[in-house]
């Protein structure tokens, strides 16, 4: 049997968005993340529980400010004491793995969706999904972008407002567009 | 009769925001979005009927996802499959036209309305208003900003982060702030 | 008796956020930032009261679009006429000024939060907050980040999308990440 469109997106392969498997896991997220970003925050806590339901893995500990906003939900795994500001999303196609006592401001983008470069493939729904992966300790200032296949080593620091496209080695800072070692 | 001031806007001359006509247009966007942003997704569909409503045109397969912004929504033109992900706004002073199957990454950001650069003309409510064409099977990258005026050609792509001041030829793929090809 | 974590980020400080005086102050912000956020628009008008009564100031026709956020409020203060569009957040952990009549484009970020850069003591929570001081007629293009310890002069004009690291003067124009006078 030929693979699904969920398992060539799983496997980092081309496959097509336009499926009816992968358009119920959206769903799911739209809904889990909706009730999120509603729910009065005294009520929400850290995080709404249908959402921390969606995830793969999610600490104890985790706190996601509202609004956020995932694609699938189902590939993000959060280390404990993992903090995301207001306003982060994150295109979670490929697996999104980040480590303990990362924070993320307000805004940061993490993007793991890429689209065909062929217009004509692009409007057939192709696309593939690149992991991301963030270490531990890892402070992802306000703003910045974070594209798929990028691996951020312990302790690095990204600038506000950079859009990272390569990997960045621990302990490093990066700043600017596109992000550049200060 | 003197052209009121939402015919100046339309005409691409200066104007004044301060005013009692454009004002009302603005509550009736404020409304239409509100309504699509708290609407439970499955309720919600590809968009909320009155946001369908506002648009000058919207090919009745668009899908717009939560949150999104406008400040007028009068003024845009959506062609077939046109995809917004979350988080993107149209300050829509000017007129919009987006083609076919174009897609647009989270947050993107379009901005017609330019205020006047002098000080004192600013703070009377003084701006102008430039169109933004984008073209068919165009990419717009997640965060990227399109500024007044902007001509994107078809199966253009928008590097995520981007800030796009001049036109961008068919085919074309740029990135950067500002925006270059690359 | 030492001084609280409280009095410590007001004084400019190193303090940590891990406090449970901040946090009960950060959930006050919540609940106002969800009822602004929440609020159908033509009950809220110009900002929600709730909204109104956490900032340290805001003149009586300010006027800020939702979604908005903030992680305190009460370090806010709003001149006449000050225009927030939509999806603007400010980390008002130091003291946040803004001049009349200065307007803000959509997404607009002011960071006043600034992490350690010691992976360790970031852990433990310790952090900093630098006051950020916006002039008169000044306007902000959406999308733009200013980082704490930044003085924006009168009628300065920030491009879309700028990073703003340093003081920009009175007057002038910068554009670009991160910003430079143009």
């Amino acid at each position: 049997m030929p693979a699904s469109e969920r398992e060539k997106m799983a496997a980092g392969e081309w496959y097509c968005c336009l499926d009816d498997a992968l358009d119920r896991l959206r769903r799911q997220a739209r809904r889990a993340v909706h009730a999120h970003n509603t729910m009065p925050p005294d009520e929400r806590g850290a995080m709404a529980p249908v959402l921390r339901a969606l995830f793969a893995q999610a600490a104890r500990d985790v706190f996601i400010e509202a609004p956020f906003h995932c694609s699938y939900g189902i590939n993000i795994l959060l280390g404990e004491r993992v903090y995301f500001n207001a306003g982060c999303a994150i295109l979670d196609s490929g697996r999104v793995t980040i480590g303990d006592r990362s924070m993320f401001g307000p805004g940061v983008q993490i993007y793991c969706a890429e689209h065909h470069k062929d217009a004509a493939l692009r409007s057939r729904g192709i696309e593939i999904a690149r992991p991301v992966t963030i270490g531990k300790d890892v402070w992802i200032g306000g703003g910045a972008i974070i594209l798929g296949g990028v691996t951020i080593g312990d302790g690095a620091i990204v600038g506000a407002g950079a859009v990272v496209t390569k990997d960045v080695p621990a302990g490093a800072t990066v700043v600017g567009n596109p992000a550049r070692i200060r």
